[in-house]
């Protein structure tokens, strides 16, 4: 059967009146590989669960499958991460989407941080982080969210130094796009982000924002919403400081257990 | 140059007192193919601008550049919607990604709503809904986000009846995820999506979304944040009715315009 959607873990909880550790629960992000007669159509980052419906609805949106045309769907022998569709009839013609999802296919969580780890050494020792500090970060971010103001809609991403300085601040429909756009602008500019900064979202912290900020050279990824388990098991595990429901100086610090 | 980050639009705004016509301000929402040495890597949906700080930003993350082995960053002749990155020194293996992103690689905005036009119909004629009852419906959906309540960090996304009936409701770390669960299960009942439901989404609504409501069979779409440019000129072309900002029976309408 398919794995857990959500676990518990401790946390500290960042307040005006000061750190506490407390139990707090995380959702599971987990990659599905999607298989349409053979072929890999998509690995996406999901949570456990449902499994058959989510290669069903996803290639129905494709146009890749009918209800009449569908003949099995069954998860890969002793891979819960992996849905093998088959279908009988005509095939139609579909192309495997060319994406920015991680592309750990067929992998579960733990080979997807291992993968990383293989190739990205750990966060080099850094001061540690004033937690409320990180937790302030958010609104010295929201000066630049000029998109925002006028839309209501749209992501952002920053980054800010140790002194609150906001070095870059981008903005982009996709929280991902904006934290790309902020490294490439200091890689682009010939410095890159160091462990006196922070990569900031106003989005969630998922294990590709983790990996993100871990592969920029950020030591601390601050977060307007919350993270998933496995982007807090990578930042413990590659020495990131992570901060989760970052807003006007309180949150959760997932990352590390203090 | 690089394209408009936001347009000016007429939209409906759905209040307790009725419904009137206001402008209002979209983020635009368009395609990116990143290539990288002659290969395509990636597609994303973004907001145009920062396009090379994006490429920049995207390939560093994923190991396949650093500062020194750039050597050119470039549009397409032509095409504002392709970035074209080359790099000197030896090559690192990297593989496209392939993952959940819509594949209108190098394809404007347009081309991707022509793209889709060609594959489905229209949305079959239905009575015009009830927009605040539309608005409404995230208060129905919530009652079935468990996963919320206990992690407050996870999407969810339902189909939801005209007369106010939850039919199913999913959640995932994916807003993508949460919907494809949600088709997929009436998909897999025999009892796919018809115009007398309405797609619920936590999230925003973006193309990608749009697409999964309209191939679903769903004659109206409702968002709890915003939407995009792309979005709302998709629900338009297609017939389908676009509400976001749905919050307790208010909102906004971008399509139809009434």
């Amino acid at each position: 059967m398919a794995g857990k959607r959500r676990q518990s873990v401790v946390v500290s909880k960042i307040t005006p009146d000061g750190i506490g550790r407390y139990p707090d629960e995380l959702v599971i992000e987990e990659p599905l590989s999607i298989e349409l007669d053979g072929v890999t159509i998509c690995s996406t980052m999901r949570t456990p669960g449902h499994d058959f419906e989510l290669a069903a609805g996803f290639l129905w949106a494709e146009g890749a499958v009918a209800p009449e045309s569908l003949a099995s769907i069954r998860y890969c022998s002793g891979d819960f991460n992996t849905v093998k569709v088959t279908t009988r009839g005509p095939k139609r013609d579909i192309q495997p989407r060319i994406g920015t999802v991680t592309s750990a296919c067929g992998a579960c969580g733990v080979d997807a941080i291992e993968h990383l780890t293989q190739r990205l050494n750990r966060v080099q020792p850094y001061e540690p982080w004033d937690l409320a500090a990180l937790a302030s970060m958010p609104v010295l971010m929201r000066q630049g969210q000029v998109l925002f103001e006028s839309t209501g809609s749209v992501h952002a991403a920053a980054a800010i130094t140790k002194h609150g300085e906001a070095l870059v601040i981008r903005e982009d429909i996709g929280r991902h796009n904006a934290a790309d756009k902020v490294v490439g602008r200091l890689i682009l500019d010939k410095t890159p982000p160091t462990t006196e900064q922070a990569l900031v979202t106003s989005g969630r912290a998922s294990f590709e924002m983790v990996q993100k900020a871990w592969a920029g050279g950020f030591s601390a990824l601050v977060a307007v919403s919350g993270v998933s388990k496995l982007a807090a098991d990578t930042a413990r595990r590659c020495g990131l400081t992570l901060v989760g429901f970052a807003r006007d100086g309180s949150g959760t610090c997932y990352s590390p257990i203090l």
